[in-house]
């Protein structure tokens, strides 16, 4: 097939994405062996990372990096290469692309700046670069980028020495600084990447080919995008609406004030459009509009774990009071409902709480302090067909109250009693999680746990099972999550109104 | 002074309020050897909390709590009492009032639920008790409270296990486990309290109350007040004026929604009012409304360590571009400007860095890995009178990209040279925060710092002196600080202007 004003033999962008994601090789051009070049400590990043495939190193100078040789030229390389990864300035690219084209590269990764986002004389140079790159068959991604990450392949092939945790979230970010810093906050939230791409200045592969690269990806469940401007919005818009409709895609929209645009043009050379138009297209699709750069990994993470609900109405189960006041304001201001208990509701919570409960919506447990009882309310409510969804506040962590009073010095019990009873109380709640993830699956609504924890050492001592389930450290959190995942349910259900 | 319809000898509440914050001594009333009830569990945590008065412990019992003896009776306590907890059920608190009195207390903290926020019953039985505590010369704290914190003396007189962190924000919360949440919180992030009051049902002293002590106590900087609603909205604003004119009040106003207030009249039997009428009322006095549970720490730590910027110009320093792109965009969100360099700024940047800089604000210093020259971009930006306050992001993090390198095992170092290199850039991230502390000094401007860690190792290594600074991990909670701080200021500049 043939691609407008390209030469005939470069590959289409599918294929060049897939070899950029699937390598079966790596080559870093401008290999070296000073310890603070690019040259030396993006090859230190692969290696730490622990990439499956070959890795080769390529200087006119030769000798050896990292215990490996370096190469001249690429053409000395051992066999075809995949993937080249450009480690020299600006100026000295475009010579480059020969050698690489020779030794058989599909894309080329270009990470120097200095291109269009600098100056006029940039963008001509990146222009003719990039021509220069079809003539000889490549593709490439940036220039002015960090690079990429891919997951099968435990491929870091990215400037900061960042450790991304393997996972179902593909993610290109049109900010290098900020697409590693969510790779390395995931990492510290456990919330895993299947794919990364730096999209840099976007001089030939663009959001697009990526999208759809992601969007046929078996690896990918959900899609998160940071965006500063897209080149060619319609182009994009077209692509995502199919997308979305399949695949979950969430999206941050930076450069939407003045400020931000102006930042946004010297930075990544973007140019942010109108956003109450991108905000109109992205609601109109389905998207996910996260509004904070901590949404975009916690909307991104929910998507991957949790189901949609099939309504609004949500069931509060708070182990205080005051929690119970906050998040229900929460939810009523993020348009979710707050609805009464039914009666029969009452009675069989009746049953097991003591007589002062809050005897409403949020069902305050008043302190109780046996989490058998708190797994008994969550059953009760998840079983009870007038909620979509259940927020459960403070028993995540009800059990460190105790652990804290069996540890201190005037708790008089032997050291294996005390063991005995930190076992019990992690154990059952452990139980919670595991009521919470069977609730879930029994009755396809979404579970998700607010733990406040309170000293460093408990911020570490979630229950077992945690991974699966969302659980985080404030109401506001859990509240912007279960409204973004009941707008999605809405939109699915509508759209299979429409079509199904 | 007469106090209306009250005893003649039930002290003032400024009295009873000063005695609650300072006693010379605590007494437990049912005080009690079972490990699980609160008899036992509060001694337990004003022993652990290292009270410095003395505490009493009191039952019919009596036997040895803790090491400590049991009194019968209060009036058995071999001196005259101060402060009284009470930690006996509902019913028998009325009854354990004349012996306290007898014993020469002031002021009683009263934990039990089932008063007022229960039924009618509970109702008339808490006006009973008032009645009561009052004819018999005390005042009373909650019912229905978890109890109070007063620094100075180390008293943590509170039912969950707190470690509450020594400083200058005093808290009255209108819910306990909310309450305790912030104090766990603060102990987590650095945030720390004067004084601390769950002020449960308001039987007797009230918001008020506690409001006039802390603006008269000189340990306290800044009030910090968690409210879902007022007995008597027109007597807390009036005070609240005058209060707010001097000391900054931060206030999270719960129960502003349908679903809220209804949870908050089961949870404190609380009147939560007219949103819009405390939103307004808020605004005009200048309070400072956080909107978040985690604002009430990050509004209360930064009017305690800020000064207040003159005016909302922000000139944003940023180590990566994406990160200034969205933090421009939340800065003109919130109401601050971020204006263009003046063009002198831009000849100073230049000489110091590289010639690909963004030219504009944000400052983008485009990954410079020397913090020498982050501390001078920084002064320039502080001395410059076109600017009212400076973000600065990405630095506070910066050298943990070497760190990472330095303790690479591909990095070919021996342990005594990566030691040393490792002291050298501890030492250069030091004197960033330095710099800043210095800056906010001589020119009277808030500089906040965002360090968006990546590692787990990275939260726990900031740079010395960082208490001092207020860092935040991400831009969206540096930006609603400083627009906080810019409000009160042009607030405080405003009322200069009117009285001055």
């Amino acid at each position: 097939m043939v691609v407008k004003g390209r030469a005939m033999h470069a590959p289409e962008a599918s294929v060049a994405v897939k070899t950029l994601f699937n390598p079966r090789n790596i080559t870093v051009i401008g290999a070296s062996s000073s310890l603070n070049k690019w040259g030396n400590i993006i090859p230190r990043n692969i290696i730490g990372g622990g990439y499956k495939g070959r890795l080769y190193l390529v200087n006119p100078k030769g000798g050896e990096v990292h215990g490996l040789p370096v190469y001249p030229k690429a053409v000395d390389v051992p066999e075809p290469l995949d993937l080249v990864m450009m480690a020299v300035p600006a100026e000295k690219v475009e010579g480059a692309l020969e050698d690489c084209a020779r030794a058989g590269a599909k894309t080329v990764i270009v990470i120097a700046g200095g291109f269009s986002e600098s100056d006029a004389e940039g963008k001509k140079m990146e222009e003719r670069m990039v021509r220069r790159a079809h003539h000889l068959g490549l593709r490439v991604v940036g220039p002015n980028t960090m690079g990429i990450y891919s997951a099968p392949h435990s491929l870091v092939a990215l400037m900061p020495a960042v450790h991304p945790l393997p996972g179902k979230i593909a993610f290109a970010a049109q900010s290098g600084n900020l697409g590693t810093q969510m790779l390395g906050w995931g990492s510290h939230k456990g919330v895993g990447f299947s794919r990364f791409v730096c999209i840099g200045n976007e001089s030939d592969l663009d959001f697009v080919d990526y999208l759809e690269y992601f969007a046929q990806d078996d690896l990918t469940e959900v899609i998160l995008l940071y965006v500063e401007g897209f080149k060619d919005p319609r182009r994009f818009f077209l692509a995502a609406k199919e997308v979305a409709a399949k695949k979950p895609i969430v999206i941050y929209k930076a450069g939407g004030t003045g400020a931000g645009h102006r930042a946004a043009s010297s930075h990544s050379a973007a140019m942010a459009g109108d956003q109450e138009i991108y905000e109109g297209m992205i609601r109109q699709l389905g998207m996910a509009r996260a509004t904070t750069t901590e949404e975009m990994l916690d909307f991104s993470d929910a998507l991957v774990k949790l189901p949609l609900p099939r309504g609004s109405r949500v069931a509060i189960l708070t182990w205080g009071g005051g929690w119970g006041v906050v998040t229900a304001d929460l939810c009523e201001r993020a348009g979710l409902d707050v609805p009464p208990l039914p009666s029969q509701i009452k009675g069989r919570l009746d049953d097991i709480l003591p007589s002062y409960w809050s005897k409403g919506n949020p069902v305050d447990l008043v302190g109780v302090i046996d989490i058998n009882r708190h797994i008994e309310s969550l059953k009760i409510l998840a079983a009870c067909e007038e909620y979509d969804c259940i927020i459960s506040l403070g028993t995540i962590n009800a059990n460190l109250s105790f652990l804290d009073m069996i540890n201190s010095e005037l708790y008089p019990l032997k050291e294996e009693e005390k063991e005995r009873m930190i076992r019990v109380l992690d154990e059952v709640a452990a139980r919670f999680i595991e009521t919470a993830l069977e609730m879930m699956n029994i009755y396809g609504k979404p579970i998700v746990a607010v733990g406040m924890p309170q000293r460093e050492e408990e911020y570490h001592r979630l229950p077992q099972g945690n991974e699966k389930l969302c659980i985080y450290p404030n109401p506001e959190r859990a509240v912007r999550v279960m409204s973004m995942l009941a707008q999605r349910g809405k939109f699915i259900r509508e759209k299979q109104a429409r079509f199904g």
